[in-house]
C-alpha cells in the first residue's frame, strides 16, 4: 500500500508471485474508499488465480507507518490519509483468514531475506534509501520490530551534529543528508545560489521539480554538481551503514529504494568507504548487496509476514 | 577477569553471590599464570562454600575481548597478554561442567537484565562508560551478539564527523568523545593550552596522572573547565543514545562503568537531553537507568550466562 497506488498479488511458498494487481489508492476519496480499493484488489486477485480464500494460507499487508504490528493498527500515514485504522481487523473479517499487518521497510526486508539478496544471510539490514530512509533489522532471521514496533528508524540517526533540519525536526539525520529528498533540497538550494548545472535545463527552469532521478540524470552527462551532490549523500550513508556494522556486526547490507537504481555509480564508492571508514574487524565479512526483488518486494514481504510471524 | 583482578564468585539462582574470592590477575608472570589464578579462584570459592563441583550448574567467564563466544576463545585481550586462548575448553576440562565465555560488557548487561536494573525490561540496551565505552544488546531478554560476536561496539560509531582520533584508529567515535579517557585527554589538552584549572592542582602538577576521578572531583568543586568537560561528554553520549533508540526502540538504557558514577550529575542532564534529541514516538517510554549491580556485575552476568545461553 502506497499513496498512489495498492498492488496485491498471490505468491507461493516460494516467493513467486503467480499473479498482480494494481489499482489507484485515491486517497482523495476517503479512509473507507482506501480500504474497499484494497479488499476489491483481494477479490480480483483470487478471481484471476482461480482460487478460494479456503485456498489461501493468509494476507499479509505491508503499510507507511508509524503502525502497530501487535495490534494491527496503522497510526499515521498522511500518503494514505490515514489515522487509527485498524486494517488487519478489517480484512481479517472480510476474507476470514489469518491476516497480518507490517512496515513497508520490514516487509520489504523479510522479502529479501527469505528470497532474494538476504537468502544466505543469518543478520542482515535491509536499508530504504528513496524519499525518506528506513531499515528492517533482521536478526538471528527474525524482524527485530522492538519496544513499541518503531525500531529500525536510522533515517533519524544523527550523522552531521548541527547539520541540515530533518522533516522529523531535528538536524542533521541521515535522512537529510542522504536520501533523494536531500538529494534534492541540496540541488535546489545550489541553484537558488547561483551554482551553474545542468539540471536546471533538464527540469526546463522549474527548480521546484528537480528530484533525485535529475540529479541522476545530470550526474550521467557529467555534471559538477550532481556528481558533488550525489558523492556527499554516498559520504553520509557510509558514515551510517559504517555505525550499523559496528552496532551489528551484520554479514549481509542489502540497499533498497529508488537511490539504489544509481546502480555502480552507489555501490562501488560506497562499499569502499565502508571499509575504509568502519570497524575492521566486524567490516571485514560484510557483503553490501543491492535489493534484488525489485518493484515486487513489498508483495513478496507481505506474503512472508503471512509465514514468517510470531507475534 | 580484568587486566588487575581476577573476581570469582558462586551465585545461587535468584543471583545472590554466596561468597567471592579476589585475586591479583599477575600478567607480567605469563599466560599459564593468569589460567591458574583462575583455576585457583575457582578451586577457593568452591571450598569456602563447601560445595563440590557436582553441585554447580555450570562456570560463566566474562572477559576482555574480542572474543569467540561459540568458540570459546579470547582472540586479543592486551590487558591480559593474552591471545587466541581457548579459555572456555581450558576451565571445562579442569572442572568438568558445562563452561560459557562472554565478553565483560555483555555479561555485565546479562547480569542487569536478569537481576538489576532490567529486570522489568524487554529490550534492553546496557551501556558501559568508562575507559572505553561499549554495550550488550538485550533484545527480547536475549543477548543478541552478532555475525561473530562482536556487536554492540558502539564506542565506535561516529558522532562527529571529523572529531578526535580514537583507539581504533578512525575519527569522531563515541568514545573519543565521552569516555573516561576522552574526558582526561580532554583535560590535559586544555591544560597544556594554558587553561586555569584545579584539575592541575589535584594532580600535584602532573598532569599525565589526569583521569576521569580528578575531573569528577574538581567538577564537584565547581571548576570550570572540569565542568565543560563533563557536559561535552555528557553532550555526545546523548547523541549516541538517541540515535540508538531510533535503531532499537528500547523500553529500557541502563548505563553502567565508572563514569556512571557520577550519579545525578550524569543522569539527570543526559536524560533532559535524551528527551530533547531523541525521536519523539520510540523516546517517549524509555527509561535511562544506573546500574544497579554495581562491582558484582561481572560475577553476577558470568553465572547468569550458564543458564541464559543457547547458542
Amino acid at each position: 500500500m502506497g499513496g498512489t497506488k495498492i498492488a496485491t498479488g498471490i505468491v507461493d511458498p516460494d516467493g513467486n508471485v503467480l499473479d498482480k494487481v494494481i489499482r489507484p489508492t485515491e486517497v482523495p476519496k476517503g479512509e473507507r474508499r482506501v480500504i474497499d480499493n484494497i479488499f476489491e484488489t483481494i477479490y480480483e486477485s483470487l478471481s484471476i488465480a482461480g482460487l478460494s480464500i479456503k485456498e489461501i494460507g493468509g494476507i499479509g499487508i505491508g503499510s507507511p507507518g508509524p503502525l502497530s504490528v501487535k495490534e494491527g493498527v496503522v497510526i499515521s500515514a498522511p500518503t494514505l490519509g490515514w489515522f487509527d485504522v485498524p486494517i488487519r481487523d478489517l480484512v481479517a473479517t472480510e476474507f476470514g483468514v489469518t491476516t497480518v499487518l507490517d512496515n513497508d521497510t520490514n516487509v520489504a526486508g523479510l522479502a529479501e531475506l527469505w528470497y532474494g539478496a538476504g537468502k544466505d544471510s543469518t543478520n542482515m539490514i535491509y536499508i530504504s534509501v528513496s524519499t525518506g530512509i528506513g531499515s528492517g533489522l533482521l536478526l538471528n532471521r527474525k524482524l527485530y520490530r522492538g519496544t513499541n514496533d518503531y525500531a529500525g528508524e536510522i533515517g533519524c540517526i544523527t550523522v552531521l551534529e548541527g547539520g541540515p533540519l530533518c522533516s522529523c525536526g531535528r538536524k542533521g539525520c541521515l535522512e537529510a543528508l542522504a536520501s533523494g529528498t536531500a538529494m534534492a533540497n541540496n540541488a535546489k538550494e545550489s541553484i537558488r545560489n547561483g551554482a551553474e548545472s545542468m539540471i536546471l535545463d533538464l527540469v526546463a527552469g522549474d527548480i521546484e521539480s528537480i528530484t533525485a532521478l535529475t540529479i541522476a540524470e545530470a550526474d550521467k552527462a557529467g555534471d559538477q554538481l550532481a556528481g558533488k551532490i550525489i558523492d556527499s549523500a554516498i559520504k553520509y550513508l557510509s558514515i551510517g551503514i559504517s555505525n550499523l556494522i559496528s552496532i551489528f556486526n551484520p554479514d549481509t547490507i542489502v540497499i533498497g529504494g529508488g537511490v539504489s537504481n544509481l546502480g555502480d555509480r552507489l555501490f562501488i564508492p560506497l562499499t569502499e568507504q565502508v571499509k575504509n571508514r568502519a570497524l575492521k574487524a566486524p567490516a571485514a565479512g560484510v557483503k553490501i548487496l543491492p535489493s534484488q526483488l525489485g518493484g515486487e518486494v513489498g508483495i513478496i514481504g507481505a506474503a512472508a509476514l503471512v509465514s514468517n510471524t510470531d507475534i
